[in-house]
């Protein structure tokens, strides 16, 4: 896992180098429809999140996730017809991902893989795909899969904004910002892995563009550390759950450099440690880390880039624990790398 | 609490004898349009993903949760000239969903509000507002307002269903299957309780239609019970966090009658319980409820309708579990009744 967190920023350029100039296949695709919807589980899932955000923020494009089941259990006829279907999954083999990017078809969508692997059935019955550059990628626990997903998703929104390119200086530096995000201070690592081996119970919070990532750094904690961890949208979060923060719980905060959510977010962190847990945060800026008992800062980007870099230093974070919980964060207990929903 | 659990039947009964007639004047409203977005926070956001689910199975219309941070912060610019937008909050209040619905008008979909209150900002600000028949509910958690907004939501979407009406016969049943859950086995609450009250940590899991169910539960138990309870597809759960499941783990799996999803959830139920978790069941069938280690049966109602009423057993498992703990069940520590989001 180490080894492939260390590859990301090979692995970015290389897949915004194939991707980047594939922009206009893809306008070309989507012209006449009106709406994307993602269909993706696990770490693709929170990928999918960021892409449902961007969609709506940096395209003006409704977006929605899919709920699989609507198609392989269900077998609904929904009327797909002013949509673009896009499937995301790193191997391109789960069945269920497979077959609901097909119903899609069969209900009148264009189709979209976001995949690894470039003849697996995903991308092979796809309209178009979107085959990310991470190469093989042996630790279950998904890293440079995962952000080159992200950067592929990204790309594709930009394909469908009103005006592309846009985003083109920004994209040219994710490699270089992600290789910073590798220097992350391992004094701050180091206390931030103890405070989080002296908890038996993790939050996670962000919202808006970083909250995919957010979503990402809980699951990676959670299947790679084997404790309970969640992730909540800090609105969602004063919705009842707020409840149970105390001394007894870590808070982990991730935030994009700037942007309509970090205020919020700051006022989070302050109440979160009145309440008694500490609380650690990955990016924002220089208020929101002061908020924070402990903090990394996240990659020089915009905020509707800063995913493609923000997951690095909370893999980092979880590589570390679970080497410090005696765990092995290749192989975590009870996971397979292709996960098939129904047995 | 327990006096508005009980209340049920006849909230259910008003509501639904309220809003049936108004399927016409609602497809009159969505004539030509072919999506539904929803907007909502907290356990009205778990009627939402129930109303996500039916819209697409039962109706064929494509539906989406709003991310409200996409109005409120973002103020993005999407078209929306497709879309039917119903935001539900029982209050009618909180003003991010307010706030969210007029971005929606102004992004050009139609408006729907499900609310309590009639003269909310939210039933003033929407096209057309049904309003619930719950009377005024004084505990903080929601009981007698969720299932009566299931109910609304319920009307909504057979509105626009290509041919409403198929499920007046069961609609008509919904007060007495209601009646029959206030009736569930005392002593096997009790059992249940005693498992509840002997774990830190619940895990609830349940799918397709019965998933807004499975939130509702989780989020009543966290809010209600202050211990941390997530709710997971078990899809979801498959692909990671099943790896936390273990005997320290009580897991509470909510089905429907019967349906697609069903066989998945039993066996879901026996390969939890040979992790070590108690498994505690709500619904289903009778080999389901075998697979559990303690369940309670839902309501005979079909599949589509079962959540306005499979929510009562689990309110009722809230409420005993709380007293139980020794919290109030009709104050949780920490909430108000109204949640603005933005301070």
């Amino acid at each position: 896992m180490a080894g492939e967190i260390a590859e990301q920023p090979h692995a970015l350029q290389a897949t915004l180098d194939a991707l980047l100039p594939r922009r206009d296949e893809l306008a070309e695709l989507a012209r006449g429809r009106h709406r994307l919807v993602f269909i993706a589980r696990g770490s693709s899932d929170n990928a999918a999140i960021y892409a449902r955000y961007l969609a709506e923020v940096h395209a003006g494009i409704g977006a929605a996730l899919a709920a699989p089941s609507i198609a392989t259990l269900y077998n609904a006829k929904v009327d797909l017809s002013d949509t673009i279907a896009i499937a995301v999954s790193q191997s391109g083999s789960t069945q269920e991902i497979v077959d609901t990017l097909s119903w899609s078809a069969a209900c009148g969508a264009k189709t979209v893989a976001v995949t690894n692997v470039a003849d697996s059935p995903l991308a092979e019955s796809a309209d178009l795909a979107l085959v990310t550059q991470a190469g093989r990628e042996y630790a279950v626990p998904a890293t440079k899969s995962y952000t080159t997903q992200v950067a592929a998703l990204a790309v594709l929104v930009d394909a469908l904004a009103p005006q592309p390119g846009t985003l083109d200086a920004d994209f040219a530096r994710v490699a270089e910002q992600a290789e910073a995000m590798l220097k992350a201070d391992p004094d701050v690592l180091a206390e931030m892995v103890k405070v989080l081996a002296a908890t038996d119970e993790v939050l996670t919070s962000g919202r808006g563009l970083a909250f995919g990532t957010t979503l990402e750094v809980a699951l990676k904690l959670e299947e790679t550390c084997l404790r309970p961890v969640r992730g909540l949208s800090y609105a969602d979060l004063k919705h009842g759950p707020i409840a149970i923060v105390d001394h007894e719980l870590a808070t982990v905060l991730v935030a994009g450099p700037n942007g309509p959510t970090l205020p919020g977010l700051t006022e989070l962190a302050g109440t979160v440690h009145d309440k008694g847990s500490p609380v650690l945060g990955l990016g924002g800026d220089a208020p929101f880390r002061a908020a924070c008992d402990l903090a990394l800062p996240g990659p020089d980007l915009p905020e509707k880039l800063a995913p493609l870099a923000l997951p690095i230093p909370g893999q980092m974070l979880v590589e570390l624990l679970a080497r410090q919980l005696g765990l092995d964060p290749d192989a975590p207990r009870g996971l397979n790398k292709v996960t098939q929903t129904e047995s």
